[in-house]
């Protein structure tokens, strides 16, 4: 039915991955968190942990942007460069319109594209970086998103004043922004291959049921991913998705069963890794920030540490607005991966060993 | 100071700009507009024209949707071929967390990259679509916005059954959507350059003045696209920016002189050209739809008759929520740009005719 014989997509493979030929590097990274995430099981993985989650700002809103906009200047002196040297910028958040990352993006002064993809946005960052890394457009890309649980919970949910009870599916905005820069050489961390996802809709609509609501784009991603590269889920030394919380996380593992795929073994998510089973977040942390800051944070070290060789990051979003479900609409997801592989040879992770 | 000596990055051309070194083709579009543009002077140039802005739906954001969408599987059509030949789909709009693109894309069923630019999202989907075609990562990617009046107007200013007076400088959403298949081959218009824009503020606070508050970033932007180039304003048929309506474009084009840049015989406005002086559209059209439908629907086909040669689109978002203002914050633009060349000799447009 095509009306050009065209000629293939060179890096693509099978029906949603892309490989990179020169794959990007991570140069360097930078997280931050607030009060509560600091006091989780992962705080002394992150850089900077926030006294007062308002920053110092008048509002939340300008909190986050601040937020935002510290943390990718921290990664930018991680990398050991210039702001100068980022060719482009890519952020995005939850608030409307991403305000945290325009205005950020508004100081940081570098050619910017804002990305929405609820919490999915960085795994977005990252697979869009790269492509403009390993396309040939950019030498350092910039990628960075952030979240904030006043900002979200005041425009998503209910006064944070009011504070009402929550049911125990329902998920904790984490408070964290993440940054990072991704070069065309170097040494490191690298991004091998993507798998862009599809919105998938299996008609959850209950707003404190987000995990539900994700899973399904989540198995969707990585079953195709791996179908995709002829890869089982053992290929990895850990697929982390970001952020279904616990309740999804188990729905995941479920529909990744039925597919034929078991990851029981080295399934984790963000935001079940993101805070400590005392402290009271229901089903785990959420938020544009959460699997950044989980990812850059801990993952990245744990990879540098030698932990992990090979590792799929699978960022989920929930697609809604607080007019969509008051409009009686379903609550779509999706889902990005994106394949980190540490420095070494090949078997020296955890998949191997097992 | 760069830690690391990177290899160039060959796409890029001095600060902003990148080179497709295959460039992009325009293989199918496909416009929509509702009841007020369809009586605009551009009516003859729109593919579809709806007699009720509603489109039979319950509720203004359900409208909007199904106009991204229906509007995406026309320009499918368009290009010959099928909706499972898309690799990836670029799609964002104005509505709170982009959910019209956000449905149409459920349905579509396509890998996807939700993107937001405010109005300047059609440019960003050109810029971001052209690297993924000419990176190797896709063969066909499909780019498409929409906007509003309805959806626009209640969230980010009054009801509509108000029917409050607006200031001469306000402009008027349009609604519309535009879409466009481009392809790693094929006859027809091409993408050949795009210069990202930086976020740029000078101060202006007034939300009914957003044509000021972009022109400075639209007036950066083509600035830098020229100078990294070493090209001059004559040297393009047509310099079309979406959409800075009429007060903004005279700022803009004030702003350009002062930089050295004389664009008064061929800078025009997609918000100046979609409505027509008896409209009483105040300083007229804007929205995310604006320059698409402007663009895909009259200046495309202008091209394709010979009219222009190489086209310049600089789209201009205003990078604001309704929050930001409220809370004192000034109201940053940013603008992207992208070259459009026409089959056909050099030297066979208006640029250098004149």
């Amino acid at each position: 039915m095509p009306a050009v014989m065209l000629p293939p997509a060179k890096k693509k493979i099978g029906r949603q991955t892309v490989e990179f030929h020169n794959p990007p590097v991570v140069a360097g990274t930078a997280t931050t968190v607030g009060t509560l995430e600091g006091q989780g099981p992962l705080a002394p993985y992150f850089d900077r942990i926030l006294t007062n989650d308002l920053y110092g700002e008048k509002t939340a809103e300008k909190a986050e942007s601040r937020l935002l906009l510290e943390t990718a200047q921290a990664a930018v002196e991680a990398a050991g460069i210039a702001l100068s040297d980022i060719d482009v910028l890519l952020a995005g958040d939850l608030i409307n319109q991403i305000v945290a990352a325009n205005f950020a993006a508004r100081e940081l002064g570098r050619p910017f594209f804002g990305l929405y993809g609820a919490c999915s946005t960085a795994a977005e960052g990252l697979l869009v970086g790269s492509m403009l890394i390993d396309g040939g457009f950019a030498q350092r890309v910039l990628a960075c998103t952030s979240s904030h649980y006043h900002t979200a919970e005041r425009q998503y949910r209910l006064p944070i004043e009011m504070n009402a009870q929550r049911k125990p599916t329902a998920q904790t905005t984490v408070t964290g922004s993440g940054a990072v820069v991704l070069a065309n050489a170097g040494s490191g961390i690298r991004l091998t291959h993507g798998t862009i996802g599809r919105v998938v809709d299996l008609g959850v609509k209950d707003p404190s049921q987000m995990g539900a609501a994700m899973a399904p784009a989540a198995s969707d991603t990585i079953a195709c991913h791996l179908q995709d590269l002829g890869r089982r889920p053992g290929d990895y030394d850990l697929i982390v998705t970001g952020d279904l919380g616990s309740v999804g996380r188990d729905l995941a593992l479920m529909r990744l069963g039925e597919l034929g795929y078991d990851c029981s073994h080295n399934l984790n998510d963000c935001g079940v890794m993101v805070y400590g089973p005392e402290q009271n977040t229901k089903a785990g942390g959420s938020g544009c920030g959460c699997s950044a800051v989980v990812t850059y944070g801990y993952i990245f070290k744990q990879m540098a540490a030698g932990r992990w060789r090979r590792v799929l990051l699978v960022g989920t979003g929930a697609l809604l607005n607080t007019l969509t479900y008051q409009q009686g609409e379903t609550i779509p997801g999706i889902g990005h991966a994106v394949v980190f592989e540490a420095e070494g040879k090949e078997g020296e992770g955890d998949a191997v060993r097992r």
